[in-house]
Protein backbone atom coordinates (compact mmCIF):
# COMPACT_ATOMS: atom_id res chain seq x y z
CA UNK A 1 0.00 0.00 0.00
CA UNK A 2 1.57 3.30 -0.55
CA UNK A 3 2.18 5.52 2.06
CA UNK A 4 1.65 9.16 2.12
CA UNK A 5 4.44 11.17 3.58
CA UNK A 6 3.41 12.70 6.63
CA UNK A 7 4.21 16.87 5.93
CA UNK A 8 5.00 18.65 9.13
CA UNK A 9 4.21 22.36 10.00
CA UNK A 10 7.66 23.22 10.92
CA UNK A 11 6.51 26.48 12.11
CA UNK A 12 2.90 27.07 13.28
CA UNK A 13 1.44 30.85 12.67
CA UNK A 14 -0.33 32.59 15.03
CA UNK A 15 -3.38 34.69 13.02
CA UNK A 16 -1.42 37.91 13.85
CA UNK A 17 1.86 36.45 11.84
CA UNK A 18 -0.74 34.75 9.07
CA UNK A 19 -2.32 37.79 8.64
CA UNK A 20 0.82 40.24 8.29
CA UNK A 21 2.48 37.57 5.70
CA UNK A 22 -1.13 38.76 3.98
CA UNK A 23 0.45 42.47 4.28
CA UNK A 24 3.63 41.88 3.16
CA UNK A 25 2.34 39.76 -0.03
CA UNK A 26 -0.03 42.91 -1.21
CA UNK A 27 2.39 45.56 -0.14
CA UNK A 28 5.26 43.01 -2.45
CA UNK A 29 2.57 43.35 -5.18
CA UNK A 30 2.50 46.72 -5.33
CA UNK A 31 6.23 46.96 -5.00
CA UNK A 32 5.67 49.34 -1.69
CA UNK A 33 8.38 48.72 1.16
CA UNK A 34 7.01 49.20 4.31
CA UNK A 35 8.54 50.36 7.97
CA UNK A 36 6.76 49.72 11.27
CA UNK A 37 7.90 53.34 13.20
CA UNK A 38 7.66 52.68 17.10
CA UNK A 39 8.69 54.49 20.41
CA UNK A 40 7.38 55.22 23.71
CA UNK A 41 4.96 58.41 23.65
CA UNK A 42 6.75 61.90 23.38
CA UNK A 43 10.01 60.31 21.84
CA UNK A 44 9.29 62.59 18.54
CA UNK A 45 8.40 59.73 15.68
CA UNK A 46 5.93 62.66 14.01
CA UNK A 47 8.68 65.66 14.60
CA UNK A 48 11.68 62.86 13.00
CA UNK A 49 8.76 62.45 10.15
CA UNK A 50 7.91 65.81 9.89
CA UNK A 51 11.95 66.41 9.16
CA UNK A 52 12.31 64.10 6.04
CA UNK A 53 9.16 63.46 4.56
CA UNK A 54 8.67 65.81 2.12
CA UNK A 55 11.92 65.23 0.38
CA UNK A 56 12.74 61.58 0.02
CA UNK A 57 14.82 61.37 -3.38
CA UNK A 58 13.57 59.20 -5.24
CA UNK A 59 11.48 58.09 -2.97
CA UNK A 60 7.35 58.29 -2.75
CA UNK A 61 6.34 58.08 0.35
CA UNK A 62 2.77 57.27 2.47
CA UNK A 63 2.01 57.36 6.26
CA UNK A 64 -0.10 54.88 8.51
CA UNK A 65 -0.61 57.08 11.03
CA UNK A 66 -1.86 55.06 14.13
CA UNK A 67 -3.32 56.76 17.12
CA UNK A 68 -6.09 55.65 19.80
CA UNK A 69 -7.67 58.28 19.06
CA UNK A 70 -7.50 61.48 16.82
CA UNK A 71 -5.46 62.81 13.98
CA UNK A 72 -3.17 65.46 15.35
CA UNK A 73 0.00 63.77 13.77
CA UNK A 74 -1.57 63.24 10.03
CA UNK A 75 -2.66 66.48 10.24
CA UNK A 76 0.84 67.77 10.82
CA UNK A 77 2.14 65.44 8.29
CA UNK A 78 -0.76 66.06 5.64
CA UNK A 79 0.12 70.12 5.94
CA UNK A 80 3.81 68.71 3.99
CA UNK A 81 1.27 67.55 1.27
CA UNK A 82 2.48 63.73 1.89
CA UNK A 83 -0.96 61.39 1.08
CA UNK A 84 -1.56 60.44 5.00
CA UNK A 85 -4.06 57.45 6.22
CA UNK A 86 -5.28 57.63 9.57
CA UNK A 87 -5.93 54.64 11.91
CA UNK A 88 -7.57 54.74 15.37
CA UNK A 89 -7.45 52.20 17.89
CA UNK A 90 -10.87 53.58 19.92
CA UNK A 91 -13.38 52.91 18.01
CA UNK A 92 -13.60 49.69 16.10
CA UNK A 93 -10.86 47.88 17.82
CA UNK A 94 -10.85 48.97 21.87
CA UNK A 95 -8.60 51.06 22.34
CA UNK A 96 -5.50 48.55 21.92
CA UNK A 97 -2.15 50.31 22.89
CA UNK A 98 -0.36 49.07 19.75
CA UNK A 99 -1.16 48.42 15.84
CA UNK A 100 -1.31 44.81 14.98
CA UNK A 101 -1.73 42.92 11.50
CA UNK A 102 -5.20 43.02 11.49
CA UNK A 103 -5.83 46.48 11.85
CA UNK A 104 -3.16 47.40 9.09
CA UNK A 105 -5.22 45.08 6.75
CA UNK A 106 -8.15 47.00 7.65
CA UNK A 107 -6.48 50.04 6.46
CA UNK A 108 -4.96 48.64 3.30
CA UNK A 109 -8.16 49.83 0.98
CA UNK A 110 -7.35 53.57 2.15
CA UNK A 111 -3.62 53.32 1.04
CA UNK A 112 -2.48 54.68 -2.16
CA UNK A 113 -0.13 51.76 -2.47
CA UNK A 114 0.02 52.14 -6.42
CA UNK A 115 1.31 55.99 -6.00
CA UNK A 116 4.10 55.25 -3.21
CA UNK A 117 7.76 53.37 -2.79
CA UNK A 118 7.79 53.80 0.96
CA UNK A 119 5.02 53.08 3.41
CA UNK A 120 6.01 54.44 7.11
CA UNK A 121 3.57 52.78 9.34
CA UNK A 122 3.54 55.31 12.64
CA UNK A 123 2.79 52.77 15.59
CA UNK A 124 0.93 53.73 18.82
CA UNK A 125 3.50 55.40 21.14
CA UNK A 126 4.27 52.19 23.31
CA UNK A 127 7.62 50.70 24.55
CA UNK A 128 6.00 47.43 24.88
CA UNK A 129 3.13 45.75 22.83
CA UNK A 130 3.96 47.04 18.89
CA UNK A 131 6.86 44.92 19.25
CA UNK A 132 4.62 41.80 19.76
CA UNK A 133 2.80 42.49 16.52
CA UNK A 134 4.33 42.10 12.75
CA UNK A 135 2.09 44.32 10.60
CA UNK A 136 3.92 43.10 7.18
CA UNK A 137 6.63 45.83 7.23
CA UNK A 138 10.08 45.52 5.68
CA UNK A 139 11.92 47.10 8.60
CA UNK A 140 11.51 48.25 12.18
CA UNK A 141 12.68 51.45 13.20
CA UNK A 142 12.46 52.42 16.82
CA UNK A 143 12.93 56.20 18.57
CA UNK A 144 13.76 56.50 22.21
CA UNK A 145 14.47 60.08 23.38
CA UNK A 146 17.41 60.35 25.78
CA UNK A 147 14.95 62.51 27.86
CA UNK A 148 13.72 58.97 29.07
CA UNK A 149 17.25 57.97 30.53
CA UNK A 150 20.24 55.33 29.60
CA UNK A 151 18.81 52.00 31.09
CA UNK A 152 15.79 51.87 28.65
CA UNK A 153 16.72 48.99 26.77
CA UNK A 154 17.49 46.93 29.71
CA UNK A 155 13.88 47.49 31.05
CA UNK A 156 12.19 47.48 27.59
CA UNK A 157 14.28 44.96 26.05
CA UNK A 158 12.15 43.53 23.53
CA UNK A 159 11.17 46.35 21.90
CA UNK A 160 14.91 47.31 21.35
CA UNK A 161 15.51 44.07 19.87
CA UNK A 162 12.71 44.19 17.48
CA UNK A 163 14.16 46.55 15.13
CA UNK A 164 16.85 46.92 12.73
CA UNK A 165 17.21 50.38 13.71
CA UNK A 166 17.35 53.02 16.84
CA UNK A 167 17.25 56.57 16.45
CA UNK A 168 18.39 58.23 19.63
CA UNK A 169 16.28 61.59 19.53
CA UNK A 170 16.70 64.74 21.00
CA UNK A 171 20.32 64.94 21.47
CA UNK A 172 20.17 68.73 21.95
CA UNK A 173 19.14 68.31 24.79
CA UNK A 174 22.23 66.04 26.61
CA UNK A 175 23.87 69.14 28.09
CA UNK A 176 20.65 69.41 30.18
CA UNK A 177 19.95 66.15 31.04
CA UNK A 178 22.14 63.33 33.03
CA UNK A 179 21.83 61.01 30.54
CA UNK A 180 25.04 58.70 30.07
CA UNK A 181 25.40 58.41 25.75
CA UNK A 182 27.71 55.60 26.83
CA UNK A 183 26.30 53.70 29.13
CA UNK A 184 23.27 53.86 26.63
CA UNK A 185 25.11 53.04 24.08
CA UNK A 186 26.29 50.14 26.00
CA UNK A 187 23.12 48.70 27.45
CA UNK A 188 21.65 48.98 23.92
CA UNK A 189 24.56 46.73 22.60
CA UNK A 190 23.52 44.42 25.37
CA UNK A 191 20.19 43.73 24.60
CA UNK A 192 20.74 43.96 20.54
CA UNK A 193 24.73 43.46 20.01
CA UNK A 194 25.36 45.54 16.33
CA UNK A 195 22.01 47.14 16.11
CA UNK A 196 22.72 50.27 13.89
CA UNK A 197 21.72 53.43 15.56
CA UNK A 198 21.78 57.30 14.51
CA UNK A 199 21.88 60.06 16.78
CA UNK A 200 19.80 62.81 15.77
CA UNK A 201 17.69 65.97 16.71
CA UNK A 202 13.92 66.90 15.32
CA UNK A 203 14.99 70.20 16.95
CA UNK A 204 18.38 71.32 15.47
CA UNK A 205 18.98 68.68 12.17
CA UNK A 206 21.77 67.22 13.41
CA UNK A 207 21.76 63.61 12.21
CA UNK A 208 18.78 64.15 9.99
CA UNK A 209 20.48 63.87 6.58
CA UNK A 210 21.91 60.27 7.62
CA UNK A 211 18.27 59.26 8.64
CA UNK A 212 16.78 60.43 5.33
CA UNK A 213 19.51 58.56 3.63
CA UNK A 214 18.60 55.43 5.78
CA UNK A 215 15.06 55.95 4.46
CA UNK A 216 15.83 56.37 1.25
CA UNK A 217 18.06 53.28 0.77
CA UNK A 218 15.05 51.03 2.15
CA UNK A 219 12.37 52.95 0.24
CA UNK A 220 14.02 53.21 -3.09
CA UNK A 221 12.11 51.19 -5.93
CA UNK A 222 15.53 49.77 -7.17
CA UNK A 223 16.79 48.16 -3.94
CA UNK A 224 16.24 44.93 -2.22
CA UNK A 225 15.00 44.36 0.98
CA UNK A 226 16.22 45.04 3.95
CA UNK B 1 -48.19 32.08 47.11
CA UNK B 2 -45.20 34.17 48.23
CA UNK B 3 -43.32 35.56 45.53
CA UNK B 4 -39.54 35.95 45.87
CA UNK B 5 -38.28 39.59 44.82
CA UNK B 6 -36.41 39.91 41.66
CA UNK B 7 -32.84 41.69 42.43
CA UNK B 8 -31.56 43.45 39.92
CA UNK B 9 -27.46 43.64 39.92
CA UNK B 10 -26.79 46.89 38.62
CA UNK B 11 -22.97 46.62 37.98
CA UNK B 12 -21.83 43.34 36.70
CA UNK B 13 -18.45 43.69 37.40
CA UNK B 14 -15.85 42.29 35.15
CA UNK B 15 -12.63 39.93 36.64
CA UNK B 16 -10.52 42.61 37.25
CA UNK B 17 -12.95 44.82 38.98
CA UNK B 18 -13.82 41.73 41.17
CA UNK B 19 -10.22 40.99 42.33
CA UNK B 20 -9.56 44.64 42.55
CA UNK B 21 -12.65 45.05 44.69
CA UNK B 22 -11.00 41.79 47.38
CA UNK B 23 -7.75 43.90 47.04
CA UNK B 24 -9.31 47.16 48.43
CA UNK B 25 -10.79 44.76 51.29
CA UNK B 26 -7.24 43.52 52.08
CA UNK B 27 -5.63 46.82 51.98
CA UNK B 28 -8.35 48.81 54.03
CA UNK B 29 -8.43 45.27 56.90
CA UNK B 30 -4.77 46.29 57.50
CA UNK B 31 -4.98 49.95 57.01
CA UNK B 32 -3.08 50.51 54.44
CA UNK B 33 -3.83 53.33 51.63
CA UNK B 34 -2.95 52.74 47.95
CA UNK B 35 -1.77 54.75 44.63
CA UNK B 36 -1.08 53.61 41.35
CA UNK B 37 1.76 55.79 39.92
CA UNK B 38 1.20 55.68 36.13
CA UNK B 39 3.24 57.30 33.41
CA UNK B 40 4.86 56.75 29.93
CA UNK B 41 8.26 55.11 30.36
CA UNK B 42 10.89 57.13 31.42
CA UNK B 43 8.07 60.49 32.71
CA UNK B 44 10.34 60.04 36.05
CA UNK B 45 8.00 58.51 38.51
CA UNK B 46 10.80 56.21 40.33
CA UNK B 47 12.68 59.54 40.82
CA UNK B 48 9.86 61.55 41.68
CA UNK B 49 9.48 58.74 44.41
CA UNK B 50 13.55 58.42 45.60
CA UNK B 51 12.32 62.21 46.38
CA UNK B 52 10.01 61.70 48.83
CA UNK B 53 10.01 57.97 50.25
CA UNK B 54 12.58 58.53 52.71
CA UNK B 55 10.95 61.56 53.82
CA UNK B 56 7.19 61.46 54.28
CA UNK B 57 6.30 62.44 57.90
CA UNK B 58 4.00 60.37 59.97
CA UNK B 59 3.63 58.31 57.28
CA UNK B 60 5.55 54.38 56.67
CA UNK B 61 5.50 53.73 52.86
CA UNK B 62 6.42 50.51 51.11
CA UNK B 63 6.77 50.08 47.01
CA UNK B 64 5.44 47.72 44.64
CA UNK B 65 7.22 47.93 41.54
CA UNK B 66 5.87 46.98 38.20
CA UNK B 67 7.72 46.12 35.33
CA UNK B 68 8.45 44.34 32.16
CA UNK B 69 11.70 42.43 33.34
CA UNK B 70 14.39 43.52 35.81
CA UNK B 71 14.49 45.27 39.15
CA UNK B 72 16.74 48.11 38.27
CA UNK B 73 14.13 50.44 39.86
CA UNK B 74 13.33 48.89 42.79
CA UNK B 75 16.92 48.58 43.63
CA UNK B 76 17.04 52.40 43.76
CA UNK B 77 14.30 53.00 45.87
CA UNK B 78 15.85 49.70 48.08
CA UNK B 79 19.17 51.62 48.68
CA UNK B 80 16.67 54.30 51.04
CA UNK B 81 15.59 51.89 53.12
CA UNK B 82 12.35 51.57 51.58
CA UNK B 83 10.85 48.15 51.74
CA UNK B 84 10.09 47.60 48.29
CA UNK B 85 8.42 44.51 46.17
CA UNK B 86 8.97 43.51 42.60
CA UNK B 87 6.65 42.26 40.40
CA UNK B 88 7.70 41.47 37.15
CA UNK B 89 4.81 41.09 34.07
CA UNK B 90 7.34 38.99 32.14
CA UNK B 91 7.68 35.71 33.49
CA UNK B 92 4.41 34.78 34.82
CA UNK B 93 2.08 37.14 32.89
CA UNK B 94 3.00 37.13 29.26
CA UNK B 95 5.41 40.11 29.42
CA UNK B 96 2.00 42.65 29.83
CA UNK B 97 2.24 46.28 29.38
CA UNK B 98 0.65 47.25 32.75
CA UNK B 99 -0.31 45.52 36.10
CA UNK B 100 -3.35 44.32 36.39
CA UNK B 101 -5.71 43.33 39.93
CA UNK B 102 -4.54 39.74 39.50
CA UNK B 103 -0.86 40.48 39.44
CA UNK B 104 -1.39 42.78 42.87
CA UNK B 105 -3.10 39.89 44.18
CA UNK B 106 -0.18 37.33 43.70
CA UNK B 107 2.29 39.84 44.95
CA UNK B 108 -0.11 40.88 48.28
CA UNK B 109 1.90 37.93 50.44
CA UNK B 110 5.39 39.44 50.02
CA UNK B 111 4.15 43.06 51.00
CA UNK B 112 4.75 43.78 54.58
CA UNK B 113 1.16 45.34 54.96
CA UNK B 114 1.28 45.42 59.05
CA UNK B 115 4.41 47.58 58.81
CA UNK B 116 3.17 49.98 56.48
CA UNK B 117 0.31 53.12 56.18
CA UNK B 118 0.90 53.63 52.39
CA UNK B 119 1.55 51.61 49.35
CA UNK B 120 2.57 53.18 46.27
CA UNK B 121 2.43 50.62 43.54
CA UNK B 122 4.69 51.87 40.57
CA UNK B 123 3.06 50.94 37.08
CA UNK B 124 4.58 49.72 33.93
CA UNK B 125 5.64 53.03 32.04
CA UNK B 126 2.75 52.76 29.29
CA UNK B 127 0.02 55.86 28.64
CA UNK B 128 -2.82 53.46 27.84
CA UNK B 129 -3.43 50.34 29.46
CA UNK B 130 -2.86 50.95 32.89
CA UNK B 131 -5.76 53.34 32.78
CA UNK B 132 -7.90 50.91 32.07
CA UNK B 133 -7.45 48.23 35.02
CA UNK B 134 -8.37 48.86 38.41
CA UNK B 135 -5.78 47.69 41.12
CA UNK B 136 -7.49 48.26 44.40
CA UNK B 137 -5.86 51.39 44.72
CA UNK B 138 -7.18 54.69 46.69
CA UNK B 139 -5.66 56.84 44.13
CA UNK B 140 -4.00 57.54 40.78
CA UNK B 141 -1.19 59.89 39.90
CA UNK B 142 -0.08 60.01 37.12
CA UNK B 143 3.53 61.60 35.80
CA UNK B 144 3.48 63.47 32.46
CA UNK B 145 6.88 65.02 31.38
CA UNK B 146 6.91 67.77 29.35
CA UNK B 147 9.78 66.44 27.30
CA UNK B 148 6.81 64.58 26.15
CA UNK B 149 4.69 67.23 24.30
CA UNK B 150 1.73 69.13 25.34
CA UNK B 151 -0.72 67.60 23.24
CA UNK B 152 -0.76 64.17 25.24
CA UNK B 153 -3.83 64.69 27.19
CA UNK B 154 -5.40 65.02 23.59
CA UNK B 155 -3.50 61.66 22.24
CA UNK B 156 -4.54 59.82 25.80
CA UNK B 157 -7.22 61.07 27.21
CA UNK B 158 -8.26 57.98 29.31
CA UNK B 159 -5.18 58.33 31.36
CA UNK B 160 -4.61 61.99 32.07
CA UNK B 161 -9.13 61.12 33.04
CA UNK B 162 -8.63 57.94 35.57
CA UNK B 163 -6.31 59.97 38.16
CA UNK B 164 -6.89 62.28 41.03
CA UNK B 165 -3.61 63.98 40.54
CA UNK B 166 -1.21 64.99 37.79
CA UNK B 167 2.60 65.44 38.39
CA UNK B 168 3.70 67.51 35.30
CA UNK B 169 7.43 66.24 35.38
CA UNK B 170 11.27 67.73 33.99
CA UNK B 171 10.41 71.23 34.09
CA UNK B 172 13.53 72.55 34.35
CA UNK B 173 13.83 71.84 30.93
CA UNK B 174 10.84 73.92 29.83
CA UNK B 175 13.97 76.62 28.80
CA UNK B 176 15.30 74.29 26.44
CA UNK B 177 12.09 72.56 24.85
CA UNK B 178 8.98 74.21 22.39
CA UNK B 179 6.86 73.19 24.99
CA UNK B 180 3.83 75.27 25.53
CA UNK B 181 3.05 74.87 28.88
CA UNK B 182 -0.55 77.11 29.47
CA UNK B 183 -1.65 74.97 26.36
CA UNK B 184 -0.76 71.83 27.86
CA UNK B 185 -2.83 72.91 31.01
CA UNK B 186 -5.84 73.96 28.69
CA UNK B 187 -5.64 70.52 26.86
CA UNK B 188 -5.60 68.76 30.63
CA UNK B 189 -8.48 70.30 31.44
CA UNK B 190 -10.10 69.72 27.90
CA UNK B 191 -10.17 66.36 29.33
CA UNK B 192 -10.13 66.19 32.89
CA UNK B 193 -11.58 69.25 34.03
CA UNK B 194 -10.16 70.73 37.43
CA UNK B 195 -7.91 67.62 37.65
CA UNK B 196 -5.42 68.81 40.39
CA UNK B 197 -1.22 69.00 38.96
CA UNK B 198 1.82 70.25 40.39
CA UNK B 199 4.33 71.40 38.46
CA UNK B 200 7.76 69.34 39.92
CA UNK B 201 10.94 68.51 39.13
CA UNK B 202 12.50 65.83 40.17
CA UNK B 203 15.86 67.03 39.47
CA UNK B 204 15.82 70.45 41.05
CA UNK B 205 13.59 70.02 43.31
CA UNK B 206 11.34 72.52 42.60
CA UNK B 207 7.43 71.65 43.32
CA UNK B 208 8.41 68.52 45.67
CA UNK B 209 7.52 69.80 48.79
CA UNK B 210 4.16 69.66 47.33
CA UNK B 211 4.08 66.66 45.93
CA UNK B 212 5.32 65.39 49.34
CA UNK B 213 2.72 67.11 51.11
CA UNK B 214 0.13 65.43 48.83
CA UNK B 215 1.59 61.71 49.45
CA UNK B 216 1.11 62.37 52.92
CA UNK B 217 -2.19 63.89 53.35
CA UNK B 218 -3.48 60.50 51.10
CA UNK B 219 -1.29 57.93 53.55
CA UNK B 220 -1.43 59.34 56.83
CA UNK B 221 -3.55 57.13 59.33
CA UNK B 222 -5.39 59.36 60.74
CA UNK B 223 -7.02 60.76 57.08
CA UNK B 224 -10.41 59.51 55.13
CA UNK B 225 -10.11 58.24 51.86
CA UNK B 226 -9.26 60.27 48.94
Amino acid sequence: MHRTKVRIVEEALDANNTIAQANRADFDRAGVRVVNFMSAPGAGKTALLERVVADLPGVRVGVLEGDVQGSMDADRLASLHVPVTQLNTDAGFGGECHLDANMVRSALGELPLDDIDLLVIENVGNLVCPAEFRVGEDARIMVSSVTEGEEKPLKYPLMFRACELVLVNKIDLLPHLDFDLDRFLYNLDQVHPGVEHILVSAKTGEGIDEWRDWLVRVGSPAEAHV
